[in-house]
């Protein structure tokens, strides 16, 4: 009986895996030139960190998170995104205490959401994101917008556009609640269950309902940018300003972003890719700023500013819009022994080998010459090593470049000495990863 | 409200984040040099699928599996080891078909279990592992026993051991499972009902028995080596005798070694660690050879053999015994910003020098000269920059060596220019990461 996959989940393989590598090394790698460090937090949390920090009125916490009792009687959660966590994480190990601030945490690793699985979307899904805790400022913010932007940049994909938005200072929410809650007062009896609720919990998530008649409502509300304070508005200037100055050239505004999490304030973004035709092909990943995060999970009272990005969505779109040749990762050396004497040897070549850092394959079956070398070239090996009876006895091995067909001949102890003995022509292949 | 971390989880930050990444990166590293490609398979799994391969007789299975229903009703588990996940994934995607066998693949990742947490023991901890499918040999057995060695005396534990046995073959194993039914069955009346179970699942386990009156009762029970078949005897000791061809030179056979999975037949093994005085401190992984594996599971009828390292237990014996100094990781630049005109020039430089692939780290809030110089030191920087208006007026820029002292001169466009143009000094120091 085959067993299968659960459903919205998928295996990452082959040269799939590679591309996934890749993205995730590149992520690592800018995070780092940013000094950001990894953090790496359960995936296991309490339920109750994710219903204080995602919010109670967020589709996620009411629909979409797998929660269960364990063995012990507590409520876990599988995390539906990595934020929360590092958040508890700074208040459980209080790693604000003695530390230059701002915290740069980054992150890669696997969310859940139970959502209907769809072309690109999963169940279990990966996200790479960071993190700027303390010493809040529109450099900050401007740096954090940045770093996505030169990630995906740094990726080659050929129309990266920000799209960004402000969701204003205490001052504006507090006036932009009551606007929506009065708006809303005179419709709300004959809307939806949801809207009800969040009428209650939260108004602005109204404003994402999808069913029609409480859209076509929703979609004469007053707007979120007529009500921005001087502060907000003037904070939100200077970080349009700075932008440019971090290097992000692609700037648009859309008064109607929010975002899908109850704890953003100020401002929230959208990493856009196109096409090749140029059509937007959607949102990659996104952040905000937060102001009360931290505190509302028990730790100290500081703002902080993060991203998150999709690797399922990133890789494809970066497989179909990007890549090109397959992600080059050769193997240095196919070993290719004929008969029990030769496959002696060539264990030899191979343990010497990998202990000086190389790549090899070896096989272990009797295989003819021809199917021997057949086999070196499906693994995509750069150099294949000869071995048989004739060879050992005269200490003379053929080593042959795949990539030409030149041979050259070597010595046992070219290959097993302390230090690889060959022409510099083939360790410049060798070293040339 | 402090919100904790779920009971028998960590968090990996800051240095101990370092520690692991080196971990992580030099087994990937190995597995690389022995032609293994890395696989990522999902967290979640179908709860059938661990029941019919890590074996409804294991205390795994038993009593340690987080298992919960989905909002679907299906019974899904967070894996407690990977391999499984590996096997469903080789017959999922039919990844034997058409390739070069064995299948090699290698994984990083979280696992689950519901144990008591202790020292260095975790409800959610990662594995490193290997998994070799197909085309079986005796030196592909003694091939991954020595890839795992091999990794550990790479993170430079002085003293490596493998503790190895062999479960034998078909004949073997109900040969002794006859025997094992035939002994207990005299005393089964008046043993635990864990044990009653296993008398009738897999007597084998009962010799695990923690009880102390069935254990005294296990100790005098029939021996698996006496069971031995002539050709499983055989088998193993080509085993052993190739281990020495392939580096391996610190073996122990321990007969009464079993392993907890029911899936392993043929040779298992664990890497045994021993403490600075010579104490062994206990297993830090293991594998073992698997039949039927991949066929119970609903796939082909292929035998594989693999291995699988804890990574947190790696991390505590490594940095107790091994670590000397911090793991070196050394930002590029720390960037002196003072006054508005300077951090914005600041800026620049950050930019310019992040998109040309160094790590760089500059402060937004206005500070002084002193208490920046402190932060850039504190920051482990290899060089700061200082800029003030005068710098600016100039052109003229402080480059300061955080190791000696030694300040350079240079100028704006040493920075932002195509190329970076500094002495050939200050080049090799930034490329000598």
């Amino acid at each position: 009986m085959q067993i299968n996959p659960v459903k919205g989940t998928h295996d990452i393989y082959n040269e799939e895996s590679k591309e996934y590598s890749l993205l995730i090394n590149q992520a690592s790698n800018i995070a780092e030139r940013f000094n950001y460090v990894k953090m790496t937090t359960p995936i296991l949390e309490s339920t109750n960190l994710f219903v204080r920090s995602v919010g109670e009125s967020s589709d996620i916490v009411n629909k979409e998170m797998y929660t269960f009792l364990d063995k012990g009687g507590r409520s876990l959660t599988l995390r539906p995104e990595v934020t929360a966590g590092i958040m508890r994480s700074i208040a459980t190990n209080k790693l604000y205490a003695n530390a230059e601030l701002p915290l740069k945490y980054y992150y890669v690793g696997p969310c859940f959401r139970y959502e209907r699985p769809q072309a690109g979307r999963y169940r279990q899904f990966h996200q790479f994101g960071i993190e700027a805790v303390g010493n809040p400022s529109a450099q900050l913010d401007a740096e954090t917008i940045s770093l996505g932007y030169l990630y995906l940049k740094s990726l080659k994909f050929s129309n990266v556009k920000v799209v960004i938005n402000s969701l204003g200072d205490e001052e504006t929410r507090i006036n932009y609640r009551n606007a929506l809650k009065q708006y809303f007062s005179q419709y709300i009896e004959n809307m939806c269950e949801d809207c009800k609720r969040r009428f209650e919990t939260n108004p602005l998530r109204i404003l994402d309902c999808k069913v029609p008649e409480d859209n076509e409502i929703a979609k004469n509300a007053p707007k979120l940018s007529d009500f921005l304070s001087d502060n907000a508005r003037e904070y939100f200037d200077r970080v349009l300003n700075l932008l440019k100055l971090f290097g992000v050239d692609n700037i648009v505004i859309d008064n109607s972003l929010v975002r899908g999490l109850d704890y953003y304030t100020g401002v929230v973004w959208e990493y856009h890719i196109s096409s090749n035709d140029a059509t937007d092909v959607g949102a990659i990943g996104g952040g905000g700023h937060y102001k009360n995060l931290l505190k509302e999970i028990g730790g100290p009272d500081l703002e902080g500013v993060g991203l998150a990005i999709g690797l399922e969505r990133a890789h494809y779109l970066w497989s179909t819009l990007v890549k090109k040749e397959p992600v080059d990762n050769k193997l240095d050396f196919y070993i290719a022994p004929m008969g029990d004497n030769a496959l002696e040897v060539g264990i030899k070549f191979a343990t010497s080998l990998r202990e000086k850092g190389y790549s090899v394959s070896i096989p272990y079956e009797n295989k003819s010459l021809k199917s021997l070398l057949k086999s070196a070239s499906k693994s995509n090996a750069k150099f294949a090593i000869i071995i048989g009876d004739e060879e050992i006895n005269n200490d003379n091995y053929i080593i042959k470049d795949l990539s030409n067909g030149v041979q050259t001949n070597i010595k046992f102890n070219d290959i097993v000495g302390e230090q690889l003995n060959l022409n510099n022509e083939i360790i410049e292949k060798l070293n040339n990863k």
